[in-house]
């Protein structure tokens, strides 16, 4: 067979400019073992009409209307035709975008070189421009054709115009960082303070120690045998104990006669609910989530710690740049914050490990959010059956109530026919009468 | 502070059997760190009324209706109570289960011990059947009341009937097993031949390889430079085709030219879609979830010799209990199923990483899915051109009949419009009649 490299086919020259097709070529060192060193495409270019093909995928787009019926359209020919290398999807998807953003290429340009200071591109549409950074390929097929400057179609244009920035790549990518960071911070910030919060509620509040000491002793008191002569228990636990149910009752359950009972024998543990405030919004905080946010924000640290140094270096700049000297205080003043809410999270961390060996959880297999949850769930529960009972006592308030009022209907009653009937005997009158 | 276990604080004893409190006790060794050691019940001990707690949370549930309120209720209490054990959600989610199965607990222990073979319990009901075998902590709670089998609220009934049975728990999922085996292989084997056949299609297709023909040529010919000259491309520019639009008319791209050429030129590769046509059923399988499930099958095979190893070895089986003679037979038949199925699967990932590497892709880079589903995408455009271009054409003939037509009328206008004027020469009158 053919060895590892594959002999190059004679092929003609286009006679025009032509579209480009966005392939991924295979480099001639990945070909061994393919399929491509078997096929030979020498008898078929033979069969194929180039010329043909010229006019369909020339560079050159054919402007106005799109019928595909040319019959009447010699004067058609006659209009001015765009040069258009970019690929067809992209180019449409980028023109759809400067439509929206509705500024010329040189305001563009302008507000990259000054970190638009400005301030004329929205945060979301600065994030589409990011998908429409000329790829090295496509700056030297625009460069091919820089003569032609005024022919190009409209995204061929803005890649060309905004290549012609200095590390256009980096500086958008250091835009885009600068404008989402405070957005970024505002997120992560209360959940790490949530957490930090939550830790310190569970870990010293004292009604929910008294809580655990009821729970441990009804738990020993019912449970017999190996279940029973418990020294603690697992904090999932707390949520079985509405599976409990009263054997007079079985809408009441476990908790609720808990809360009854600790209303007048124990009235802080009663308000346990109030003490962990925190535990709800800690209990919606993914970790995970929360630490790619945090290295979203630590890498684009990075970056532009590296662009910095890059420009610095730079001997000639022009006037209008400045991304040295805004980028530069923007740096120190968001790695100042970044670092105080980095050093925040692995303080909650710490803190999260500590409380979780406390209630003898192993934090390796806990996650943070399934801890809280537990703990949220309790809450709610808690707050539930406090509800429950204040409808249950009313119900029967009112049924005591009703109770009573007719006992003293029938009272009446009975005392009106017994002077109805001493009144009779007085009168005379028969006793029948009622 | 406290040496590392707990002291034993004294309770007293329950007058009566209570429910149970269904918590997850920590073991001694288990509270060394932990808040518990910090937990000194006694004290709250004394506060607690046990004796009303007894009256509250008894065994023996009070029956009838649920009504809290027991002013009228003195002849209630003599309705005979049921004792229940058992954790009150679960109970009652078993008791639903109990009522759609509609058999009795002699039914389903007979059932069990044939392996089903009057097929009493349906699929679906079988598997909820597995969450409600009585764990042994239930079973020890039970026990302690063998004595009063007839009071037993339904749920507790029902696991102490069943718990009788040698192995249920075992036989239950050896059952379920049984009764999933066909649909577990019914599923997974279609998709296995998928894959191996949609590999040996794309392996051997005659037509695909001169479609890549055809496209290297193209592609060299537009692409200049780096990007040009290639000896071979990745198989996802296959999609990239369709990004290349006409320059007379950005409705059609190249796909659409290349058809339209290879109509005519190449019949054969223009029916490319029709040589492929397990591959769209390839691209739907995800190897992962077809490994789990072949593993479930797996394992299940192992459970199942596990068992039957310890039915065998019994010394005293009941002669009703058909275990090992069903399902001896059934493991036989269903490891040599499950073996074919296990080495079709092995020998098409085989085939998958020789196909993979025919077009330069790593499979440990590129999995079985992605693969299959560059070649669905670009089958899915190849046929949709096809039916464009139909459309494309019988509308151009349209319009071109239609300017036919309109010629000829024109024509006939003429024609006629000359023979009346020689008329009317001939007959002497004026020449401005039409």
């Amino acid at each position: 067979g053919m060895g590892p490299a594959k002999k190059r086919k004679t092929l003609p020259k286009p006679s025009n400019p032509l579209k480009s097709f966005n392939w991924s070529k295979l480099p001639d060192r990945e070909l061994q073992g393919t399929l491509w060193l078997e096929i030979d495409e020498s008898k078929t270019i033979k069969q194929l009409d180039f010329a043909d093909f010229d006019k369909n995928f020339s560079a050159y787009q054919k402007k106005g209307n799109d019928e595909s019926d040319d019959s009447y359209g010699s004067f058609k020919q006659q209009k001015p035709r765009e040069l258009t290398v970019i690929d067809g999807r992209r180019a449409q998807n980028c023109n759809i975008l400067l439509s929206k953003l509705k500024v010329t290429n040189e305001e563009i340009s302008k507000a990259i070189l000054t970190m638009d200071s400005a301030e004329i591109i929205p945060k979301d549409l600065l994030e589409q421009l990011l998908k429409y950074v000329p790829t090295p390929e496509e700056v030297s097929l625009l460069e091919e054709h820089k003569d032609e400057v005024s022919n190009m179609a409209r995204a061929d244009r803005f890649m060309y115009d905004l290549s012609r920035i200095v590390h256009y790549n980096q500086r958008l990518n250091c835009l885009h960082f600068k404008k989402k960071f405070q957005e970024r911070m505002s997120d992560c910030k209360p959940k790490v303070e949530a957490v930090m919060k939550a830790c310190r509620e569970i870990q010293t509040s004292k009604k929910l120690r008294k809580l655990l000491e009821i729970v441990l002793i009804l738990g020993n008191y019912m449970n017999r045998g190996a279940r029973g002569n418990a020294g603690g228990f697992k904090i999932n636990s707390l949520n079985k104990i509405v599976d409990t149910k009263s054997s007079l009752d079985r809408n009441v359950t476990m908790l609720h006669y808990m809360l009854e009972m600790m209303e007048k024998k124990f009235p802080d543990v009663f308000k346990l609910d109030e003490e962990l405030a925190s535990v709800p919004l800690a209990a919606r905080v993914n970790l995970g989530e929360l630490e790619k946010d945090l290295n979203i924000l630590r890498d684009g640290l990075k970056s532009l710690e590296t662009e910095l140094a890059y420009q610095r270096n730079r001997t000639s700049q022009d006037r209008g740049d400045k991304f040295v000297s805004v980028m530069g205080d923007f740096k120190t003043v968001s790695s100042i914050s970044f670092s105080k809410l980095n050093d925040l999270l692995e303080d909650a961390k710490e803190r999260y490990n500590k409380v979780c060996k406390l209630f003898g959880e192993d934090p390796s297999k806990m996650t943070l959010e399934e801890f809280f949850q537990i703990f949220d769930v309790f809450i709610q529960s808690f707050s539930e059956a406090k509800l429950d009972n204040i409808n249950i006592r009313k119900k029967r308030e009112e049924e005591e109530k009703r109770a009573r009022m007719e006992a003293e209907r029938i009272e009446r009653d009975k005392l009106r026919k017994a002077a109805r009937r001493a009144k009779n005997n007085k009168n005379g009158e028969g006793e029948f009468d009622d």
